[in-house]
């Protein structure tokens, strides 16, 4: 208890600091912004060995304790660390979220509203394994305006910390605050820090589903984030065979892990005979072990039965589910059943089908005739990738810098009040846009 | 135990039926959807007679039991009725804020990305006595392409029950199914609404800020609106002082019950004896009563004393709290430390002071020499106002139609994988916008 109030204590005082250094980053020009990035990359090359090293300890340390895909992530070589401080230069060369006009409007003579994207505040980012994450967040974080708190995986601690001193050793000799990056380093702050909604305005998860989810249900703070990505293909009756096995390939094998690749193939009844035969050849040659429900496995007989707890499993693996559908309604229905929302796809040459299907389909992204692999910040040309959203609201699907920034109302006026626009001869507002 | 299984088995299936219904009203054009509420509007005309009735027979019922102000917007006469037909027709004019492209790019040749606006859902709209607010909420839910289940207080259900039934009358000669607007009638059921996060996308309390509050607390689901609004006024030293009169009297006493109506006003310790007197004048005059800290009791020595709770309460009442700070960095930190990211103003002839005021007050709304109280959606030009937030990420601060919409990502390929653009020998991206 008392051990869990003095976390408590010393990470309200962490955040408040790093508010105050955000406060402070959130004002400045973008050229300022850039030059503390460019610090960044500078202190971080600067810093090469010594961040190596504490990697080479934390690699060791975990060797025998962690299983061999999350290892790899944890592995820091000089390879990816170049990549990583690359990376920090490209963001410098973002377009600077903040201090957009979206609205400029004349209220009435001399009485003028703009609405002006700003930085959030505080972003709380919680990160599993990869110690170059801190890097790439803490760069986003300057050049959205916000200050940052990290928390890494407890394997990778020793590389946090050797990265994380010199992000702030760079920005030291810079106009911003080296308080607004803060690193985390034990379990129980985690904790902590969702329950700081007063402190911090973002949390980032990334992880696995399952953490995520854990940090959807036990924070009042927003997550920018999914849990599950269940993604499907249609192949509708007037698809191309050759366009859909191509894209069906893609969508599942070039990068099963994905939350972007497909858990269930859709089948329009009249193209299963020609089509199901050879998108099973190609997908078996490529190692994907496949499920059905009984009409697939009439024309598939080798093939396991799928249950309906398949049709809810995200696989993150070389499986597949088949469902045969008698309609594209009877496909749409099953996606907005079974899909998370996230990326769904329809392979056809009839442009009316491919219209109902884009319409009807609730997802972040509606696809037709290319592979639900592209549903990426990166592919979709913003230059960077905050998180994948899979909620309802706004920002939906990959999000960009955009997706750390907010807006206010600015009014300017000279001495205008409400009563004069109110009652009988009430004045007029102009409501006229600007420029 | 039982009732309550029957009253979410009863509403899962009223949601079923209002997202079926709003899925295809999703789809529908401007025109189609424009009909669609002329003949609502046509509707609450001919029901005109029903509607004044139900609504007696509430006040009747009412008459005894509920408080004044209560009773007062319970009460339905033929002009309010009138005005919100009139509304109705006005929704019908607003631009429809579905299908606007906000992203259109090639990502490469013959591979277009757009992102492109659609309707939310389902909305659930909980509000208090008022009941022609059924009436707006369901002229927006339908111009916006999204079903919404009602529920509106108990004390107005008879005339709730008119009105609905008047909507979904016109609506059935029209393309709209009229089950895309539904109306709850039991309090047990504004708790099962809560819980459907399945079922609906967005929900938005019109009520008290404890019922804010309340629902807040007590949903998975986004909330749009707010509960607090302490709002502040800061006249500078700066200041013109017959402006900072005009706009305190305005700010406070034009509608004192408004959610951006101020609460505190903070003055600089170098304008305030000349400043104070006068204000204090001009809002005695108004019945305000003030409310004053050690040192503006110097000034003011007639003044109630005001304590640390003072800072924190939204009075919605002729009741005011000064505050005198010894500079403009006192008074932004007292705001960001008590205000509620409504709406905060201040006074100067200063432009540097403003600009430093409106760069770092944290709120939705930041405003230099003109009242708190243009902090409205109809005032913003906005055509409607669903409701003011006061969260940190968009929609913030009044929301108009925009905020019952979102957007999905649509990219159109001919066959195209992601596979072509990885690895040795990678095709790049074109990333051109289009238009």
């Amino acid at each position: 208890m008392i051990i869990s109030q003095d976390a408590s204590c010393d990470l309200i005082s962490i955040a408040q600091k790093t508010r105050l250094a955000a406060s402070k980053l959130a004002v400045l020009s973008s050229e300022v912004k850039n030059q503390a990035i460019d610090a960044i990359a500078i202190a971080l090359e600067s810093a090469k060995d010594e961040i190596l090293q504490a990697n080479i300890t934390d690699c060791e340390a975990a060797a025998e304790k962690i299983a061999k895909p999350l290892y790899k992530r944890l592995q820091l070589d000089e390879h990816k660390l170049r990549d990583a401080i690359a990376g920090v230069r490209d963001v410098g060369k973002l377009l600077d979220p903040v201090g957009a006009v979206q609205i400029h409007r004349e209220i009435d003579t001399n009485l003028i509203l703009k609405r002006i994207t700003c930085p959030l505040g505080v972003l709380g980012v919680i990160f599993e394994a990869r110690p170059e994450a801190a890097i790439q967040i803490a760069s986003l974080a300057i050049k959205s305006g916000n200050g940052v708190i990290l928390k890494g995986g407890k394997e990778a601690i020793r590389s946090c910390e050797a990265i994380v001193k010199a992000i702030k050793q760079g920005l030291s000799q810079t106009a911003v605050n080296p308080d607004a990056v803060q690193l985390l380093t034990t379990r129980e702050e985690t904790l902590e820090l969702l329950k700081l909604d007063k402190y911090v305005d973002l949390i980032i998860p990334r992880g696995s589903n399952s953490f995520v989810r854990f940090v959807q249900e036990n924070t009042r703070i927003p997550v920018l984030g999914h849990a599950d990505g269940i993604c499907h293909l249609y192949v509708d009756k007037a698809a191309d065979i050759a366009k859909a096995v191509t894209i069906t390939i893609d969508s599942k094998t070039q990068y099963p892990a994905a939350c972007n690749a497909i858990e269930t193939l859709l089948v329009h009844s009249s193209i299963a005979a020609t089509f199901l035969p050879k998108v099973a050849d190609a997908l078996q040659k490529a190692n994907v072990e496949l499920r059905g429900e009984k009409r697939s496995r009439e024309i598939l007989p080798n093939i396991v039965a799928a249950t309906e707890e398949d049709w809810e499993t995200e696989y993150s693996d070389l499986i597949l589910s088949i469902k045969i559908v008698d309609s594209l309604e009877e496909a749409i229905a099953h996606i907005n059943d079974y899909g998370s929302r996230h990326t769904e796809a329809i392979v056809t040459e009839d442009v009316e089908a491919s219209e109902t299907f884009l319409a009807l389909v609730n997802a972040a992204g509606v696809y037709h005739n290319c592979s639900t692999r592209f549903a990426d910040g990166f592919r979709y040309g913003f230059g960077a990738e905050v998180g994948i959203s899979t909620q309802q609201m706004p920002p939906r699907g990959p999000v960009g810098l955009e997706g750390l920034v907010t807006y206010k109302y600015q009014m300017i006026g000279d001495g205008q009040v409400v009563s004069t626009y109110t009652g009988n001869n009430a004045k007029s507002f102009t409501h006229r846009d600007l420029k």
